[in-house]
């Protein structure tokens, strides 16, 4: 869904990082005749994504590679399974191994810490949200990736929806003023967000008709509070150091939304490799 | 010791995909004229890494932002510690705080990962070093943070280092003729290093007269072998899923050379934050 | 509030295609030490905008020509108001004259069009808005204008909000399925707008719990029916080649948004000039 | 005839600039495997351009989406022709439309005015020619539409003609130096223009032996008394504030050359659409 | 004369390819602080050009570093005159050291052969012309030098002049047909050359009024008689294999222009090195 | 063995650097439809090199052209050879011609001067390696073409290998302790070199254990002593002014390796030429 050609940037940018003058040994040792196959294997559990990216890094080095995938973005495998199937040029499949690997290995990674939080809270009607803690040029990938791992997105960046915080509100003078001249400024298409720290702020925020209010490191019992006080005028998200130890009893709470920064800045790629056939 | 125009490169690349359209909230609420401190805060114990950097983000925005660090790259922080002041125009540190942020506690987590490693072996006469597995189009930020962290570098990319592989070797039929075929095509100024899989192929790669051996995922009683076998005629690496729990077994076996992918591929961001004075 | 490093991108593409081998006249003609003084008038009446990025132009020449302002953007001016001068070298203000001008024309150009529109529905609590209708490249200069012309900008692309169409709602099969399954998978702080081309669409749309129902060339008739059987449940776009001429009657059906392409993509140039002093 | 990579960069900047994170109506309603037909419909009459580049913009999305074209670009079209016919991957024409439509317009809009004056002088030996106020980026597919509109291209950049206005004159001392200092100095490939604001100025220009002289807002009769004095010994250019009112009396003055800035800088549009079939 | 930004453009593309992860010896063995001064000495007899982007090396990589030049571009310099003197970080003019003198000793190179032709043909009134033999990425440059050699410009590309050759006049007809439709469609800022291989070809162009006849590859003699046949209707030009062996009979044969590719296809580098003060 | 991608950035910055408006006269005088064939012929004798770039430059403008080559890089051709046959488009043919040519002829006359030492010292057990003294862009390009004349490379830039000079050395203080710093810090897959005036510090580099020594301008007679001292324990690297004059004595000396600057600095391009059939 991401436009091919920004997806070849990064790409190209990883690729002229790892070869500003070939790859040495290859171009030496292999001939471009010589032709290969590889399976692409996990080595550890969890959910895939990034196939179509990793299949491209080869095909932009040769486009007469090709890649018979056992395994799709969504799906959750297991140690041992084989994503994939590579063949072609052995030249080629050398020096994209391990740009190709890099990229699927951390999107696959952050597919599966996302899902290990969305599998904590299933049943229970919240999301699961990323943050914009994201790698500098990797967000819509990154992003992309939190989707893949049933997560949801918040704000792709700061030009498509309003979040207010703390020194907005002190510019502003109140939640009250900075709702106001937000909602009187932006597009139409656009929604509000606050931040608030507590329950008197909720109020207030509340009362200015934000659309959605975020829980700033709240106690699940102010939380609780905060959902009965809301009453449904406006989705409530909870924030600040969520982990799968904590992520369910939030989620209980009530609230809608849970923001979740690691899930892209704490990433733990996942284990795949590529293991050519002799 | 990045070229400036390289780090800026990254940092507006950062910039641009979180302001495509400017910073709505913001730019509505703050004027120009608003003026806000704020301190950087660690919340979390590690090695700082990118302060120049992070610098540079709120600097590219506007020119007359003023930063003092009260620590620099390589220091060990403890919670709380205050690692700088930043005062200058409130829209422009409100702008770049989460990009900057993004990527000091990526580089910091990089530091203090690597750093935990070089602290578990030390002592001890070797190398903790990187791998290729890093961030696409981050890699030089990366490897400096692990030279921060009181790591060393692997070659940098496919261009300025031979490292002969199983495919490699297969391709031109023995480690002997690999060596060889390398030797007498690379650069006089750049050394080969082999991939072995077991004593046999060591001794293989010692008559080839390789510079550097990789043992990769042997046993510590295998490298205790290799280290004698080899007897100083060539560097010896240890490679594979090398964590924090088997890096000191490793490391007394008396190879040289330890390299470890988690550091880059499995970050975990070091938790600092800007806290503005009210 | 646009990033300098995005404004620069366009005037340094303007630039270099103005003078990819210099200014040949300029160049031979004119001496490095020669300087300039001129005035910077406005041919027509309108509302100024793009002043801070005129001046970008010529300091991205020359850094020491200086430039004074009398009126800035947003500014209503007369035939014959001089908007600034400028002083300096001759050489850069005679290079960068004829890109800084094409810029500040076309801007003041769009801003004057919006400003007309909203002039003309003064008093009626509606908001004139753009379109996606823009030039390539000047997107975010273009919307930016509409602001200072007293306008609203609609979403800025196709990635920051929703807009069901036709052919979007034949694929699902419905409009209540088409917001439904839209709403299930955007962000939390994304609003969905559809699009709907009569009454019964209209009443679809307010079931399915749509953010913004644009109204699709209707009738003034029908847009005060829809605002009727809307009674504030939505936002109501009235869109459809709205003109000077039809804007009042529109405003006056009670809808609260107007979007109207023509003020991006058939701007007249607000003719604006430079007169060197003798 | 422009470079095709040149093209491609104007596309894709638009593209980017509308989906910098992908279209989310789209990505979320429609499958990767519904497949639409639609035309593309004339709502005004006029010239047609950019045909070639309006099919670019859907191939770059989705190289297997095929249109086929009953006008190419000259033709003169009438309200409700059909231009052409798209038919491929709903998805991506959903996403190329608009800046397939604004690229087109555009360019249509621009052939559509400069056919208008070229028609208004038909039968009289003159040219109307563009000028350098054109839109950043857009300068060769804008003067490409002006010959697509019967027009002629004035000077693309400074690079390529000398045009000495009022300031080289005062530099240099005269007319006459002015002209024998760039005939000395440019390459012998180069023409030199000269802008006259009087009948003393154009001798002097004619007696430095200036290829072209261009009349600054000259009166028809003035332009006349210049053609006599000229007698052929230079081209004649008219120039300032010229319209579609003005145009044929200027061409009946005898000069050979009208540039007009409007065909570029205050283009409306023409209005085409791009209709789905049920 | 050329834009800042492109001079920049090439640099950066020079220093990035010499430093794609920094200089390490440098970064290693220096420290910020050491600062160092240099004489820029001239090691053979020539003409220089390039200084200001000499200097532009050392300054994008630290704005503190001071030079002063005893010498400018268009001097005559024997072997052992200081050129110049360069202050500052040790580090940074370690660093652009190569890249620094790499451009000066090419751009020299190209000035001095120029310059030698130029000098052949003293008093007579001929010029030595540049072609499009350039370095891909250097034209600009490269044209600089030439003029600062006291050569001349040929077009700089394509798209500034007609030269219409062998193939351009059998796919029209006729060189009379090439000619008449070249000056029909083309700008009436610009001029028409054409490539006669012998004197009936040379009548031909006469005859269709070409501004420029190219001369390709006669003799001396040949030449003599066409510039008695054309008798100033039109610019004559030499051209093919011209060395300074045979430049000045050629110059004396009364055409006008005298193009000469090997001033920047195969340009002897003017020996030029940095020498460190003690 | 270079990235596509970077050999396409090459051409596409040469073709627009050539084309910023099209080929003026081509697009004029040529028709879509025209085809043509035509030869590429050596017009003096030498080895070829860049035959896969050369095609790319008319790939790039049209897919459809074909070429046949009948020599390839690494060939040593004599004047008449016919190295391929072009065959298509007229129009993209004569876009490409210059550009083509002036890269094949650049790379072919490289690979020629360097082959021409080669020749010079065949049988002695010596390399010829290039320097970092290549033109800003092109240094891929050009150091594949010294490998395609039979020479080596030496390091490709300053990022991956040490080369330790004077000014290194006293910022230190001793040869020891550079090669030492320098052996503590850099990746253990680098060499260090480091450039010696005397047997002295030979020596000291000796004793340092420095991988390579660079003896800087010494005498033949200095260099057999040198060998002689050296002894096998570091290679041994002649520098400074080598000319097909001097290189064979010095070969003689027994030192390994000799880099030659003026093989990229100083190119006497390669004559080949596109003859078309009639």
């Amino acid at each position: 869904m991401i436009l091919q050609q920004k997806i070849d940037d990064v790409i190209l940018l990883a690729l002229k990082e790892d070869m500003n003058y070939g790859d040495i040994t290859t171009d030496i040792l292999i001939t471009n005749e010589q032709i290969s196959k590889a399976k692409l294997i996990a080595k550890e559990k969890g959910v895939i994504a990034g196939c179509e990216i990793f299949q491209r890094v080869f095909k932009l080095l040769n486009g007469t590679i090709e890649i018979i995938f056992y395994k799709n973005d969504g799906d959750y495998v297991q140690i041992g399974d084989v994503l994939g199937e590579i063949s072609g040029q052995t030249k080629a499949i050398l020096k994209a191994e391990r740009t190709a690997l890099n990229i699927i290995q951390r999107l696959s990674g952050i597919a599966t810490m996302t899902n290990d939080l969305v599998r904590e809270t299933e049943g229970i009607p919240v999301r699961i949200v990323d943050t914009r803690k994201t790698t500098p040029g990797l967000r819509d990938l990154e992003k992309y990736a939190v989707r893949v791992g049933g997560g949801y997105n918040h704000r792709f960046n700061l030009s498509d929806a309003v979040m207010i915080k703390d020194n907005h509100i002190h510019a502003v003078g109140s939640i009250k003023k900075a709702v106001e001249k937000a909602q009187a400024n932006i597009p139409h298409t656009m929604k509000v967000e606050v931040e608030v720290e507590n329950l008197d702020q909720l109020q207030e925020a509340l009362e200015a008709k934000a659309d959605i209010i975020m829980l700033d490191n709240m106690t699940t019992k102010q939380m609780k509070e905060a959902v009965s006080i809301t009453d449904g005028q406006a989705i409530l998200e909870a924030s600040g150091n969520i982990t799968d130890k904590t992520v369910k009893d939030i989620a209980h709470t009530g609230i809608q939304v849970i923001s979740v920064g690691l899930i892209t800045h704490s990433v733990k790629a996942l284990d795949i490799s590529l293991k050519f056939s002799k």
